[in-house]
């Protein structure tokens, strides 16, 4: 990544493993896991994608950001919606693929885009062999056509 | 996915993130991501990847099962180590591209093949612009040389 802050990660395991160099271990499109909880509960609010810029900028401001893959640019969760997330910790695994943020959500402490405080509001299940979901979470905190103005 | 229980996501978006059936939006190797957390508190355990017959074996036994991406197959998470994970709940978010399994751990209580609880033992930081990492979660639960026979 040129002009990135990140050095390469190493090829050797241990270096990578037990080092303290932070060195995101992307994948062929530039990119990390990212895993977000809320910091008060744990509670896991989204799943989403970084790329080494929205690494950097959260690390500078203090306020999540990441890559859209389906906009293909940064994305500044909550610019819209007013759900800002302020990142009280951040934490990589052992092989540097995935980061974790634990994060403070403002606004309508909504996660989801459709409204509900965290994107995993259904379980799944399989009733005689056929896979189904179950909706876990239905509170709506805010409306989704209203914020997003469709 | 020949074979597979699983019918395709819908493309109607109302459908998939509303809707009651289960159909996981594989990417292009044919994985969802799991974010794996511990039932008894929460604690974010590792980040892994699942194909389709990842998802039906953990539905059928109750037990975690994950695809391995170096290794190339099915990988029952613990068969080597002894930690087991039994899940307890599963979820999917609204776009149906992220799974989260709630686990019991057996054996060490760890997850981590480090030996450590957590594959998130690192917290990153900026110092001076430079990114590094500071170990949170020192404790090894195993030995991995032991345990993995290296």
């Amino acid at each position: 990544m040129t002009g990135s802050v990140f050095a390469p990660p190493s090829s050797d395991k241990k270096i990578l493993e037990e080092g303290l160099s932070f060195t995101p271990k992307f994948d062929e499109h530039g990119l990390v896991t990212a895993v977000v909880t809320d910091a008060r509960d744990g509670e896991l609010l989204m799943v989403a994608h970084m790329n080494a810029e929205a690494i950097e900028l959260t690390l500078e401001s203090g306020i999540a950001h990441y890559f859209s893959r389906s906009r293909a640019k940064i994305w500044k969760k909550g610019e819209s919606s007013g759900n800002l997330q302020t990142v009280k910790e951040i934490r990589v695994d052992c092989d540097q693929d995935a980061i974790w943020l634990k994060v403070e959500v403002a606004g309508h402490d909504a996660t989801c885009h459709t409204g509900r405080r965290s994107c995993f509001y259904r379980t799944a299940h399989t009733v005689n062999g056929k896979p189904v979901l179950v909706v876990a979470d239905d509170h709506r905190h805010f409306d989704p056509d209203h914020v997003y103005g469709h």
